[in-house]
């Protein structure tokens, strides 16, 4: 019984978002507000508080819509069974490929999203968060294999992080996009499994100068 | 004879600069045109044209002045006598530490400056191609010592950018500040010289899936 009211409201919600988008596209993240998506649907304003209460929860539901397809990657992924430095590669590679094609579509339009994502990243922090939490369980996986030795799951997190980032920051990765392809994330990834540990590399490491 | 007027000339354009920068400090960089510095140094426009040719030419003066601190580092790093592991880990680090310094001093400063460099890309591109060639004199004394092997020179210069992309690039820098150290530099550093290789790792690695 409570199933047809549900999904009313999300078809209604759904055609929300899609007109703002629209917006967007047309005339750029400054023009969008709840007041342009009601006139669009022909509806009056206090009709859309059923489904955002302001403009920043219209933001997050334009968020979540454009990281539903990348959370799906990452659980799909986890939830494999291939071995830990392959699901980290494929972590990265199938979300990048992913983003590559709507750059390839429209570039314009993917720098809208990311000036948009950094401009209001509480929309995106739960999304960053999530990604964190799914790459924790493949660091974990491959430090049971050994890797990573001498460093805790939240430095590899870090560390991984920040090595990868031309691959899943969205603003860096357009600034750089026709540079990056597949081959070098997977020499990138290689180069997290054969080089990242903390342990003393002597006189031929630099890691020991910090702690000398 | 001709050193004084050279240098008359410089003083006035330094003195043009300070001003800029005073405007963009003050209200931002789309505030800042020839016109408004011509004014505030109670010259008449006209005058502008012996130090500035366009608005462009300024920007890449106020970048030529922001760079300069920055390629002295560059080239005291690669005329030392250390080691290319250390070099490098230099080579990154003091640059590093002088721009977290200039963002704990002023971290809105800093934000506007790498927006200005965002948006004025050409002003900047010179360094950026400065910063690669030092890199390129590191990595092939590191080659000469028989690492990286099978990749060429572009290819480890180009996957190490991306690998250290947030110990350099100014706008991914702002957005992880709090998360970068010199330590996880080391670490990442480290990595790169353990683990950066075009060789076949066989089963283990994920490089060849590309190749397959």
């Amino acid at each position: 019984m409570t199933d047809k009211p549900r999904s009313e409201l999300d078809a209604g919600r759904e055609r929300a978002i899609d007109v703002a988008e629209s917006i967007i596209d047309e005339r750029g993240a400054s023009a969008l507000n709840l007041g342009e998506v009601a006139t669009r649907l022909g509806l009056p304003l206090v009709a859309m508080a059923r489904w955002f209460e302001n403009q920043d929860a219209l933001l997050e539901a334009i968020a979540g819509r454009w990281f539903r397809p990348k959370i799906a990657i990452m659980e799909e992924v986890v939830a494999s069974d291939l071995p830990p430095r392959r699901k980290m590669y494929e972590f990265y590679a199938r979300r990048f490929t992913a983003i590559r094609d709507s750059y390839r579509a429209d570039p314009v339009r993917l720098r809208t999203y990311a000036d948009i994502g950094n401009q209001h990243y509480e929309a995106v922090r739960s999304y960053v968060d999530l990604g964190d939490h799914y790459l924790c369980e493949i660091i974990a996986e491959a430090m049971a294999d050994g890797h990573f030795p001498g460093l805790s799951i939240d430095e590899a997190l870090s560390l991984i992080n920040q090595m990868l980032a031309a691959y899943v920051n969205i603003a860096l990765m357009v600034q750089v996009m026709d540079r990056l392809t597949e081959d070098k994330l997977a020499r990138i990834v290689d180069a997290v499994f054969a080089g990242l540990s903390a342990e003393d590399r002597g006189a031929k490491g630099v890691t020991g100068l910090r702690a000398a």
